[in-house]
């Protein structure tokens, strides 16, 4: 199969496994209705996590055996090469938003060919909203193309999305959010991705993100014109765990230029 | 008419009023789709705003010509007296994601009998969700019956929803905040009531609201068994704007006796 073909097939395998995800999401917040200890809940978390990976583990099987799978659920196995055909998946990144509200969490899941992302797929399981990022190709939202972002705006003119975690890295970030037209905390990632993606917020900063995290979202908020990296300027790397930005391209720069200093 | 009559014809208002409303911002945005100076952005909202609440007042004219109405838009005539019928509304609750985000927004609608908020309606236009309170008759979502608050949750099995400057006045919030399951910020009072009232956050923290912005939440809110009040304790009266807190109980108890102290 050419990189075409693979992604085609991709596609194909992806929308047969995030209706089987979603149903059984959806089963088990039906029997988790009444269920009120923080135990209980966590248990539920774990159990769908390991549940939604053993179940694309299975689908990857039967649609590209050869093909190498990377998680959180399998984080032991640490990503250690990117050679080859590699898939990264967050089941549920959002968990604390999984358990506590039933919505705002998302499936994350990308292919990286040879270390480059080809495709990468946010599917926000609540709003059965589905974005989807092919490299070169541009993006779409539940098959729509997504307009790019805006080159032009900056942080003034933005909404901003930060983590406490990343504000007490960079206290200069207080005053961006000062000058912005405000913060937003949505508690998923991949979600925070989407939503500077399409133009919603000038950028999200991030302390502490996993491969898993940013995956899928970086390929998506890239085709849309986002600049990502982590928040030193440097490249993310798909092998290690670490702070992270998405911006629009102005916004970018100004924070990189005035606030990402220590 | 009594007052349960009155009620049953603010509903049939309401519903003819929240079509209307809503298919005015839905053409208004497709007019704005290619604006993107901040200005330009501005106005849009001011005239929408504008717009609906002028909306509500020919509704209020037809329906019930001898009521009196408070808004944003007209708050240069400040609510001097709750004696007799009084609507409160917000036109947009949530400007800022309006503008920005075009989702996230909300029209909040209340009446108040003699002081008594009897009946509040939030409109979560973008997401077309519809709650509703009446004073001893529970609320409603979309028409089906929201459960009552948890009695048993607290802090530390909770997401929280702060605004910066409710934590600059009590500084023992980021404790709080620390010791819970989470901060989020969704940037439009109404719909962060709604997501404590619906159990999906324990607690949401405001240093500065307007009448407007919570007249309708807290009925709905008390309906399901929430505490509102000011941070400090005192009762929230519609006259003024101040600070407000609404939480499920026991974790009200606890903001009240270790965090909310300065």
């Amino acid at each position: 199969m050419d990189k075409q073909e693979v992604i085609q097939q991709a596609k194909r395998m992806m929308d047969e496994f995030l209706i089987e995800a979603k149903q059984y999401i959806e089963t088990s917040f039906e029997k988790e209705l009444r269920i009120e200890t923080k135990s209980n809940r966590n248990d539920l978390v774990t159990e769908v996590d390991q549940y939604i990976e053993a179940l694309f583990t299975r689908y990857l099987k039967q649609f590209f055996p050869t093909h190498k799978v990377f998680g959180e659920e399998n984080a032991e196995h640490k990503i250690e090469s990117l050679d080859g055909a590699v898939w990264i998946i967050d089941p549920i990144d959002g968990t604390l938003n999984f358990v506590e509200q039933k919505r705002d969490f998302a499936i994350s899941v990308a292919l990286y060919l040879d270390g480059i992302g080809e495709f990468g797929v946010v599917y926000d399981v609540a709003k059965d909203d589905l974005y989807r990022g092919e490299k070169g190709r541009g993006a779409t939202l539940n098959g729509q193309p997504i307009q790019k972002v805006s080159q032009k705006r900056g942080v003034e003119n933005s909404l901003l999305i930060a983590n406490l975690s990343a504000v007490k890295l960079y206290p200069k970030l207080k005053e961006a959010i000062r000058v912005s037209r405000g913060l937003r905390l949505y508690g998923a990632a991949s979600l925070e991705f989407m939503v500077v993606a399409t133009g919603r917020a000038g950028a999200y900063l991030a302390a502490n993100l996993a491969p898993w995290d940013v995956a899928a979202s970086k390929i998506i908020a890239e085709e849309l014109g986002c600049i990502v990296s982590r928040l030193s300027g440097e490249k993310i790397d798909m092998l290690h765990k670490g702070t992270s930005i998405v911006a629009l391209p102005k916004v970018y720069q100004e924070l990189r230029d005035s606030y990402l200093r220590k």
